[in-house]
């Protein structure tokens, strides 16, 4: 039986996109109040006795160090205790993770988990160079995200034939996705031809195989599991969760054909939940590049190591496929506001689960859902939370 | 009764200082090691299953923002989950809070929180331009921490009659006590002449007022309270917790003879433990600078408000007085390596309530300890954690 000890009741978010006209604190008031606006019942903001923030870029993107502490009195709630949470690509993800913990303790009743980033409002070569001057002597010193993960796909290419075409093919899927939700940054159908004559960023990753720099936000409200139908009919149970580490830097990788850290967090994740890949009717999963969704799909289980990129062109993780992947879009179409990020596909879960997501509906069979992100210097760190429909799933049940 | 369903079984520290031969990752594995080394029966490393790193400043002071990506690896924990909580100046007090909600969630059975802080590498100057150039379009302009805490200074001294040589009296203490600490950063004593003639910094704060920029780091291992037994004859427990919350610019405050966030979270502290602030016997508190420890003691009910100078000038506070207060030497004289700061307070309480303090051991009377970070914008948020040896201590017990 799966753990279901902490039900979400309300998840929401803004329209992701280039938000010059929105700071940090409207942005996350707007995600705070889709969420409330979203519980069935409604919720009375009051009764809200913790926050958690995630927020990555607090200093070189618009923010000090401290972007949690504007949150609670540009939302209303000044003097609840508020607290950021930062791991990277998954900080949404993780502080959901530790929202879920904050209820499941006893200690705190009704919890929302924001995610908020501002990326547009300073330049990327800003925040470089913010970087090459202040930052860690070792790891920061050339290490941009398509550096960290090309050679993953170079790789994966020798050894499985993955071809460019096949990485085109998640971007050409996830963009498609992305024409079916208003909430995406892109909303723009692109073909492989397209993807494949885009500018070479490194090699073999081009411009459409890499996510866009994304304003963003995105809220969830979580309560106990018992106190769930108080809010709502149509509750999403937290069913488990796991996160896992890897060491750091690209020379201490033990292969460049998959990331063992999405392997583990996903194992001990299926494990809490009593559950395992073939239980999974939808997954939201961190397609930061198109190799990185073909690596996620193999190290979630969803298809055997090295077939992620046949899969992903035969369709099997289309909308009407037989795991449907990133329905809203990803990070490719949607965008990756780094700390919204997690928090928006835990949204688009709990919509697929209710059957709310409309035209990009996925057909439910076991009613579980798989959210997925992975980050950090070398993907260091992976976060993956499993949601259900029915407390009750999982093995035993 | 307390809540004491969390357990302190091992703690230790860096000593604080100008750290240039250390990396942040050689600090963090020296506190962790430290923290292990204190455990009476031992501790299996491989047990711990969830990390907390605290760190405040990634960015700016020489890590970039993922700072606890690289903690795992660094402490030979590679694989094992951790997430970086930051909170201003509580960001080590507020890891302790939610490595004890991870506890008490049943999820995890043995977590490490560990704060490290670099703060020496880059020069404040260097900080300073940088926020200047890419942060906050409010919230950054010119805020220095002593620019926000000089009016509430003058605020008290114009209400209460507080005198500069009362403020003198905290820093004459704090580095007295700082003397009797091995690992306190300043290890000498100041007269309450030599912090009047100390050079101005924002009236009527002067140097010896301020606590000094510090690396360090510190770290504390926790378990469920019924298993503390199988580590330590000498567990201490979690008796209560409170986080808050306030308006974070100065303008919308409401009192600057007080801190309320301070206020309110340690009612919610001592609530929790069904304690108050009679119960205490030893506090560690957040005097970053010397008038912060004055509005402290009032806030957390040690002296009635407006009283905090003359009970300072009559040595309340002191090792021997009625309630002693940062008997490590404070932020003022131990120094605050932001994210390390809370742990270490953490770390004093878990000596003292063990009775392992040394030359500095205050009386011990309840056996109670309370721990308290404030900090953010304009005071934004305040954290107090309580400490028993008493697991049944508390109303009711």
């Amino acid at each position: 039986m799966s753990w279901s000890k902490v039900a979400v009741v309300g998840a929401g978010l803004i329209r992701f996109g280039e938000l010059f006209d929105q700071s940090y604190e409207l942005m996350a008031r707007g995600a705070f109040e889709a969420a409330l606006a979203s519980v069935d019942a409604g919720f009375d903001p009051a009764l809200i006795d913790a926050v958690f923030v995630a927020t990555q870029r607090g200093t070189l993107w618009g923010q000090e160090g401290i972007g949690g502490n504007t949150v609670p009195s540009a939302i209303g709630l000044a003097g609840v205790p508020c607290t950021r949470i930062e791991n990277a690509c998954p900080s949404g993800s993780d502080a959901f993770r530790v929202g879920a913990l904050a209820v499941a303790s006893g200690v705190h009743e009704a919890v929302l988990v924001i995610g908020v980033e501002k990326m547009r409002d300073k330049s990327t070569e800003e925040g470089l160079l913010a970087r090459a001057a202040a930052g860690h002597p070792v790891y920061n010193r050339g290490e941009t995200a398509p550096v960290l993960f090309a050679p993953f796909a170079t790789r994966h290419m020798h050894t499985f034939g993955t071809t460019r075409e096949m990485l085109a093919a998640v971007a050409v899927k996830n963009h498609h996705h992305g024409t079916l939700d208003p909430y995406a940054h892109f909303r723009t159908e692109v073909t492989v031809e397209e993807v494949l004559a885009s500018p070479p960023v490194c090699t073999p990753l081009h411009l459409l195989d890499c996510c866009p720099q994304t304003d963003g936000a995105a809220a969830v409200l979580l309560v106990p599991a018992e106190r769930a139908h108080h809010y709502t009919d149509r509750p999403v149970f937290v069913a488990g969760f796991g996160v896992a580490t890897d060491h750091p830097a690209l020379s201490e990788k033990s292969t460049f054909v998959g990331l063992p850290a999405t392997v583990a967090a996903a194992r001990r994740a299926y494990e809490m939940a009593g559950l395992g890949p073939a239980d999974v009717d939808v997954a939201e999963v961190h397609d930061c590049f198109t190799i990185t969704e073909i690596l996620d799909i193999e190290d979630l289980g969803f298809v055997e190591k090295g077939k992620g990129g046949w899969a992903t062109l035969e369709g099997h993780t289309a909308l009407d496929g037989r795991i449907p992947v990133n329905p809203s879009g990803g990070l490719l179409a949607k965008g990756h506001p780094i700390g919204a990020t997690g928090v928006a596909q835990i949204t688009e879960c709990f919509w697929q689960l209710r059957e709310e997501a409309g035209e990009r509906q996925v057909r439910l069979r076991t009613g579980v859902a798989l959210q997925h992100n992975v980050g950090g210097r070398g993907s260091g760190v992976s976060v993956v939370n499993l949601l259900t429909r029915d407390p009750d799933a999982g093995a035993g049940a």
